[in-house]
């Protein structure tokens, strides 16, 4: 549409109907959505390959049915993050989607319809302990629907030191590693002194008391003074996630 | 005093000069503060042995210079903490306390007047990084004034774990470990994860931004998931010597 | 395994098979689980007698179900903190375990299949109101299972402080305290005032309006101007049951 | 000028120049001042014999001298809170209030120039710490400008429980109390538990760390158990004192 | 028990069994509880005729049935705050207490079995919107369960001051008024500025997103720059009424 | 009856009864509420045209369906907000007012049974997700009951600027825009670059972890470095709506 | 610059030495920059009149004299807010801007060289104390070179409510309001309940304690129950300033 | 050292002088420094050519400048951070470390006397405000001592988006993107949602009021909705630059 406007435009300009100083005037109200939308088609074209993403709180089931739909209709590859099972069975009455699949400890639905390009590498998932599966669970679904290959490391929590050094090669040779703690959220910074990769941090809400819903995780993995350390939102599998494949792609490609 | 007006009181019954219901009123309404002593005296019996302590913050010199002859003329040991060296200065220009020590490290100031029995073990007093030496080193000075013989084991923060690592057999020697640590505070996790005896956890006010004055440092270590860490207030190197040295005295009396 | 592995690497620098330097290097890059496992070993040593662990929030019913299980079966006592009623008759239900008894007001399930060895002395564990009894039951339960004996002094408060009184001997007597208390939380420093050993304090989250969930208690008990009391996380009586078996086992032991 | 637009009013309607229907309409569009000036009078009446109070932080020097001088010309006595020595000086420079004083403890400029009813009973300050002093004398000053009588009971911490008692009887005869305490805040739930009278309780900004800045005891106080007690702003004596003067003219004058 | 105990102590003294240091020395070691009885009778005189109260939250029905006729039996009045509905029908099912009633909106339940003496004053109950009338009614049953009159001033909040200015006069007729109020809390501070008596404050909860479950209000109050004012914690209503009570008991005997 | 009151009075004053004197100082005393209700009416005059609000939160659906039929028989428009649905079918139920209509995304009961005059100019509000949406419908709903058309501009938020760019020449032609954002709130900042109208912005409660329940959104808002923003409660498109309705019918009225 | 660039490329369409496909290429790629200057300019042009602003805090004195002498040398009015009287005397001693005046309440720095179209309605600044004036001063200072005329009307706090009554006529015409308040910051609300237009609330760091730098008035402000206020940052006139007279300008103008 | 000692004991097994059961034994307790030290050895070679760092704040200046000697004489890089430039003043007047020179800007000394490898890309580090310099400029020179060349973007803020459009292009082809902004630090989440590298957020102190020194600009980041963006301590410019200069490394060194 934005084409076809500025394409006549300059048809005008060529054919004299339209003077170059109408014709500046005029370009400088044309509405900014399409210029936007080059930015924005440029843009889509760096992510291509990336999945769409419905974030689901907030949002109706019909909501969330009738938006899944129109992004799969596209051929994109799609996933919906933090959806209660019933969301999933809303989808799957539609019986449009039979190969959308439900990840329950990650809470996630994931259609994969279009082939993935996986990663030569792996980005190791580290958590402390059971209780943080469901965020590091979220993390890994969200890097594999982009390709990136991942391997969870679990339950070597600062508490038990040996169980973390005995995976301390793997981590030594990672690209970047995602540490997800709760409760004191210690590890980020004990792997950060271990390794010379980046570390994404992701604090979890695991905890009681004076975790204050994953606030004492959170300034723990702030405060860390591993520098090579950063930090997403509390529970955040998700962000933590993207940033770790869009940096191994980065990696893979050379920049 | 009090046991004067008891004895009178006593004498009285007797003699028959006051009936038994007279007297128990009379107890009654004994002044608090006399049965009260009882109690205070049998209590310090417990802790003799301790010095005195001034905390100087919100006292002016002269409250404390003042406080501080009072205390030191009793014979006992006297300890003043958080002091600005112009306090030691006034202090010294007493000339009365010759023996009177200025700490800088751990601005305190020391009088040791009376022998101390010092003890046979040592409490580790570990610390992060250099900038948490002051408050570890308040603890040391407390700790040795109460008699109890310390080692600092400084710069073994969690982003060097190899440092630590190297410290490993005096620690899970010891009885009890004071940690002191800021930013993070992840030190404390960690060493408890690695010994069997209590550690006293110190966050310290080291540290910028989120570290929000030592409330990262707190929170972390309140939320340890190493079992047998317990936390004093922040920068409060003073009560986990105290704790420590209580601690270490209760072991070697066997109770 | 680390042994066999270090044990042929050392044949062959007998038999001339390699070289001091070749094993050197190889010896540098021998993965440090097999290490630490060495750490591992000496450090369960001590600790000798406690039993297993398992804290059930954000566990699933079947992962604790499996974790007992996997726990119990190494002839160990077992304990599993803040479980449900449901995750009990779910660990009753396999049958295996006759000898696993729920603890109602602590929350907690114990399996004591191997026989402990009780301490002498007392812990008294201290509270100020009714509502704070389930955080003292589970300080209670976890020093129990530990062989620490205890005894619940409840109703206590400051606000009737002869109540308190009465139990002053007691209390002067102990080798360490535990002080249980929600809303203000002022309990542990009158008693940290009143006797000579350390105080374990344990905020709770009783309370509504300004207690903000556990927050007033915690703050009160870490700026405690009685030396010698630290504290645990809000509600956690396990850290701090475990903290004061830990102490009295040392004081039994004599260090 | 209220009084005499409403004269002249009221004297129209008198000789008939404006009927009553038209009197009520200009009545109802009186500017509020006029009006609301004589609940002000009334309500002054009310408060007679209290001083003029100036809070000075954040105003300029100029800006304090000025108003004192405009309060002290009618007469009244003057209480100027939170003033700086230099404040004084300046007033004291001006030569036109002698009698001025200041009250160095309190940070309180005193004018008393207007003679005190002085109150028949006592009002206890009770304060744990001396460095609690400042705010308690800021209470003591504020009370007895207003002619209430007090009596400052000070260093009886909860930590050191026998010295409380000893004041137990004054405590227990009075008819308000005003508790200053900063750090954990307990003394005010202590008293509170003994004593059948109202508390006032004044959390301070005295401590440091997980104090923050008086937070910890303000919390503490607001969750006292002890029914019966009511908590100002940190630091506030001023208004600590206000209440109980209050309090007392009301029992003094049986309502 | 323990007049006895004193008696016979004394009896020996005085027919010579008992030497007065002998005496001396046992009068020291009496448990306190035995003087604190003392005291704790001499203080619940003075409260005679105040109701035996139970705080409900924490507590199990069982506790509270239990506790409540326990308390009931020694035939004073009895009142249980924060009861849900179905507390209430457990303790009527006991059928022993067929005078008890329950005040939903205030969610107390009163046992009046004893004859109140009822004040002369009525203390003002101002609330400033529909949702805070539970806090006040809890307010209301309290106070008049101690014999203070009351009378609830509703729906006066700030936004409307009209309605506010016409219940001045009985608001400046007062000896104390319990302001009652949510949201941004206005409500103490413009009444403290228009009354000459001590004005209580109860923030409460009522309010959504920055009123952070009350603490909006509770700020607002503490900060009133209405000197008079002082606060209770969130919805406490019952302490505010409590401490109005005792304050109009001491005028109405004129201290 | 207040003017009954004033023109007896004044009918004395004309009838010689009451001397000018004595009529000012009844007059003084006259009850608030009287005179405060001219004000009142006044006051309401310039408000006219406007609904009657209930906010439900807090209410019961007796207390509710009871206000909202007061309010309906004056024959004005009511708006009830925060209402469930089952107190919409309360009301339904009375069959009194058919017209009334629940508006669900809003969760609003509007009755309008007054014609409404619409306003000229239209109100955007732009809101950045979909979460966001009830929101952005209490206001719209709110502004529309007040005569204010509006334009609901949805799912433009930062991280897609594009899309918002598109929309750019209807906000810089608005007089006034309503902002509805949660997670970080960094719409309205955007908006607030690029117009130059007033910003309302609404902080919502959309986001997990570290949003704090709106407590982002509030912050970012109120530090919006792009002047002539301003910022209402989390959640509050209720407030949003009426000053920006306020602020229109000015501009139309040309003040 | 962007136009001779967008020129040059229609003229080369239109002599034919670019293709109309080849343009819309080369236009998809054109700088941002560019095109947004056009939106700039448009921007600027509703925005015609006000001044240049400067914020500077953070900004050394150099950077500060720079940035003001090449906004000055562009013949536009120029606000520097926040600027200690030492940039002023830098400014000053440039000699180029004998027109800069220093308003020392406001702490700005003002240069007015063109000439000020000044509004017809003039804006009440309510302010509650004293010590709120810079605050206030900082709003009249920027109204003012935006052309926008203000009264101040000040120490009218929710304390003395006759004095604020008193100038309800005044705030009852008015168009919109500021309001300015520290401590408890309740008088935004008294207010808003009071007048039909508007009110915009500036909290201010005014206060002590549970203040919290006044946080405690901002959270009152944005909790206020009397729709139609909206919030600024603490301390911010400067913002309430510029919604206020952009509010005015639409009013004057008709939108 | 520790090869040297290994050594040894290798050498004795190989001559037979020490079994291979003892050596194992041997070995297990050889102390972990030594074994830890291999480790570190690998890890600072994978790590090679970055600088020594020092950070500066809370500690003395004579520790800083033997520090700074320490490491200097080992022939590295040195950095030290948040430096006074009177510790740059000591340093220099050691005369040890003429090449030695202090960055102002970012209050940084850096000694570069190892020839750097200059990285191929350039990571643009973004900043909103003026006073966000010195944060971006730590981050400059960090990454600049690490090698990884880097492009200041200043003053483009979201307040005046066009000039941040008009940079779009570079901040697209970036492999990641440091972005420095304080008050509501929505800058992060605006190119969040333009580009597809990572966005490193760095939120700074610079704001005031509610801006709660960079609280505001944290929680922003944080609750980005632009997924990609991950964050680091308030005002840590230094770990933004680390974690940058270590992907860009390993993106060209193609992982």
């Amino acid at each position: 549409m934005q084409g076809e406007q500025l394409k006549q435009l300059l048809e005008q300009v060529k054919k004299g109907d339209l003077s170059v100083d109408e014709a500046v005037e005029k370009l400088r109200h044309l509405p900014y959505e399409d210029l936007g939308f080059a930015c924005l088609d440029h843009h889509r074209a760096i992510r291509r390959g990336f999945p769409e993403v419905i974030y689901c709180p907030g949002k109706t089931i019909e909501q969330i049915v009738k938006i899944f739909g129109a992004l799969a209709k596209k051929g994109n590859n799609v996933l919906a993050t933090r959806a209660d099972e019933e969301v999933f069975e809303a989808i799957s009455q539609t019986t449009e989607f039979a190969q959308a699949r439900y990840e329950k400890p990650a809470r996630a639905i994931v259609l994969e319809q279009k082939p993935l390009q996986r990663s030569k590498t792996v980005v190791p998932i580290v958590t402390a302990g059971t209780a943080d599966l469901p965020v590091a669970a979220e993390a890994q679904v969200t890097a594999e629907i982009m390709g990136q290959r991942t391997e969870l490391i679990y339950d070597v929590g600062v508490a038990g030191l040996h169980r973390l050094l005995g995976q301390l090669e793997k981590l030594q040779n990672a690209n970047v590693i995602i540490v997800v703690a709760g409760m004191e959220g210690a590890l980020a910074s004990v792997i950060g002194g271990l390794v010379s990769c980046p570390v994404i941090a992701v604090p979890t809400s695991v905890g009681y008391g004076a975790s204050f819903e994953g606030l004492s995780a959170l300034l723990t993995m702030l405060n860390s003074c591993a520098a090579g350390v950063t930090v997403v939102n509390i529970d955040n599998g998700f962000s933590a996630a993207v940033t770790a494949a869009l940096m191994c792609r980065k990696i893979e490609q050379g920049g």
